[in-house]
């Protein structure tokens, strides 16, 4: 061999890896393609549905305050110990805010589209292929998780196409509906929510999916048989909370299935040598920010956390083969670290006083109380003081206030609103106070909150931009700015797959 | 040569590129060495004070709305296609809020100190010293701008040294303040607001400053003298608003210099064969968020982009050379691109009506109107119809409201605090109400920017991380998650520079 060969080999060598040490992440560079390093075998998608840099920053500085040894400096999770960190922008079709199913299509498909639509073009109405149906036609193993009903946007999103993600079972103008598609999608993993958010056809369902050959199990006993020979499966919570959704993390029993628990039995039933695609959504940190909801947001981001440490574990096993992305659909709430009345001060142990989520509070506490106080004019807050102090830590009695008076007028004008007594709209609105959740209990969280320095903007979602988090192999394209289509052709060009 | 000398260098260079191909820049993994790649020489530090994703991601919907060609797509900045994106903790050595002072200290000298503090450490006083001063050490020349003072937080972390960032003149415990430390650091080139916000003890330092050899600029003439053989300058703005700072970008008259003016005079300055450290701040992007006014923000923050534009020219004569990295050094405001009344609809359009800042607002309408109708009672907000209009869009004439009843009442209560009328205190209070700021114009801001979509929730800083962006040689070291001390271990490595 001479030394031009050498040269030339040389710089063949230093061409390729220049190529994929650069690669082209950049708004302005448009899609990725990986070029050389092998597959993307074993693919795992989490979606923090509503997450982005509050709710995750807020789960850090939790932790930090609950083992109290930190000095301000927040806790790293596991998947923020990732390292690389890309920024997506959220805008979907129609709206510079986007929905849960326009933004999930767009990272499932690569394609914008409206708000409630799922994997359908809005202008000609062509169905969009999504990124778990091409690593399904490629022989690979598909699972989806939810810890909502698995008909609900994000989901639905990898195997469904309908005109409106209200669409679960069949309407006029289209008969099959989300949860028929999921039964015939052939996917071999679905766990968490129920189908849908009724018992009766959440079971009729079930019984269509037995016919198409799908093992199902319905409480931890049939949970715990499942095995990585049971053929396709589907996994349900027993008891669900919050129309078909698993409960809270911070609400949930020990007997209760987690979204760990969904993870790792996804995991053992996926593996096989032609490797899996799997998405593990948690979506009602989405449902709590809405809610205003601090506690709940950070329960369940911490239990998402502890399914993508199952995640890591595995690609530890098979590094050159495994990739892990974390991302949110769009941030919601307009959630804020920092508080007009709390100025720079920060007290994250306040949320560690709270025992229940909105959800559990009104269905324990608030609406029991009006039923049995029926006569509107006998309810007094007082009543209620034992229980508000021990879900939210917040003491209402005089004599050992621990909010200000300011904040306790709010409770009282909520308390009244939502016992139906008499009382002056506050000067912002009840849309501003309140939205349409239970106003005592919103207004318990938002007092909760700020007294910790968490302030909320909204009870919608909000146009900022979300985090992605990667680890594995190909992990670099997803470093840098872009539009939340592009994960699905980086996922795609991760895999090895030819897309449309 | 033969064959296995071949795979041995082969290898080699396998294991040269892979190493600057995985940087490590995960938080796990600690300051982040680069090996290889040559010397980042000419290195831009832009820094966006109270810039996080809220502020940036605004200012690119807004301009999409101003050219009304992009269906919600956001028009991407300069800045934002840079091809590496970062991410930072700003917790400080006190707080989870970091203040200016001490996360200036983080970035400009690689350690925690406490809020106010700048380049001392908080518990034995040492000193820090600082990038801008290893590269002066370095036979480079050094350049700080700001839109605000020079004896800002931000740009004195980069020169100077005091237990707290007030001490301008001197005290009794640090007879040397901030401004003779300026003078006295021997930096190539300041441009931008004033020494000090005083008009009198500005001159005097700029004396000072004469005598160790400074050429000063006061006037835009004496600016376009300054040319690469003026030797060291101290230039800045010939009009000053809010205590010595440069006008904000809305208010700017086009006859004074502008942050685009200083950038390319600072390039111009100090180009030179042993390279440059340059830090440009925009420090009212932090001010106009405490007052919750996001047009001011968004004017500010485009007009940075606008100068970061002219290092990203210089990038492309030196690409091999260059570093360019833009970063905040905190949240500020809480910002939310989402409001509760509003949902899921923003509209940007509203925030291209406004043509003033709060500030400006302040000192020509309202401040001489008071003047004007001494007799307190007799003060009518019918008297300020036409300059709201003018100034921010927002029309209060019964017959052509184009705000929500709601929010023309909480407009009315702030008029009447504004004016000293007496008004009911809000439920939400006072100080979440106005803080303490003129309660008519933060009111109008805050009407203003719900009407568009943005929501605020605190006057102060916020816990939410910071975004970094990096174009040149050795980018790849910004992307990931990280602390804010280790932008500073960057900058050096960037620079092959060994620093404690």
């Amino acid at each position: 061999m001479n030394k031009k060969l050498l040269i030339t080999i040389g710089a063949f060598v230093l061409c390729l890896f220049a190529a994929s040490c650069s690669p082209k992440t950049g708004i302005v560079d448009g899609i990725t393609v990986v070029t050389g390093k092998g597959q993307a075998k074993y693919v795992f998608l989490f979606v923090g549905d509503g997450m982005s840099a509050a709710q995750i920053t807020a789960a850090q500085y939790y932790l930090s305050a609950k083992d109290n040894t930190k000095n301000n400096q927040p806790t790293y999770l596991n998947f923020t110990k990732f390292p690389v960190v890309g920024l997506s922008n959220t805008d979907d079709y129609g709206s510079i805010i986007t929905d849960s199913a326009s933004a999930a299509t767009a990272f499932a498909s690569g394609r914008k589209t409206i708000s409630a639509m799922i994997n359908m073009d809005p202008v000609d109405g062509t169905h969009f292929k999504t990124i778990a149906e091409y690593a399904k036609d490629a022989g690979m193993k598909v699972g989806v998780v939810s810890t909502v009903t698995l008909t609900h946007a994000t989901p639905a999103s990898f195997y469904g196409k309908v005109a409106s993600r209200g669409n679960a079972e069949g309407n006029e103008n289209e008969p099959v509906g989300l949860a028929q598609q999921l039964v015939e999608s052939g996917f071999d993993y679905y766990g968490g929510g129920w189908i849908t958010g009724s018992s009766a056809s959440n079971d009729k369902y079930l019984d269509d999916a037995r016919e198409l050959g799908y093992t199902i199990a319905r409480t931890p006993q049939e949970f715990n048989e499942l095995n990585n020979s049971t053929g396709k499966v589907i996994a349900l919570a027993e008891r669900a909370q919050d129309s078909g959704a698993m409960h809270y993390e911070i609400d949930r029993l020990p007997s209760d299935l987690s979204i760990v628990d969904f993870t790792r039995k996804g995991i053992e039933l996926l593996e096989n040598p032609n490797g899996f695609f799997f998405m593990v959504e948690s979506g009602k940190i989405d449902w709590a920010s809405h809610a205003n909801d601090a506690g709940a947001v950070i329960h369940d981001l911490l239990a998402f956390d502890n399914a993508i440490a199952l995640a890591l574990e595995f690609y530890k096993k098979y590094p050159k083969q495994t990739l892990i992305l974390v991302t949110g659909d769009h941030e919601t709430g307009g959630m804020s670290l920092g508080w007009a009345d709390t100025g720079h001060s920060m007290q994250f142990d306040k949320i560690t006083k709270q025992t229940r989520s909105h959800v559990a509070f009104n269905e324990e506490i608030v609406w029991p109380y009006k039923e049995q106080v029926s006569n509107t004019a006998q309810r007094r807050i007082e009543d209620l003081y034992s229980d508000i102090l021990e879900s939210f830590g917040i003491d209402l009695r005089p004599e050992s206030l621990n909010i200000s008076i300011t904040q306790r007028n709010q409770i009282e004008v909520a308390f009244r609103r939502s016992m139906g007594q008499a009382v002056t709209e506050p000067l912002e609105g009840w849309s501003v106070f309140c939205g349409y959740y239970e106003p005592l209990t919103v207004k318990l969280t938002h007092v909760l909150n700020q007294s910790a320095g968490i302030g909320w903007s909204s009870y919608s979602h909000t146009a900022l931009p979300v985090l992605s988090y990667a680890i594995g192999v190909h992990q670099e394209i997803f470093g840098g700015y872009y539009d939340n289509t592009e994960i699905f052709y980086k996922l795609a060009s991760a895999m090895n797959m030819k897309v449309k």
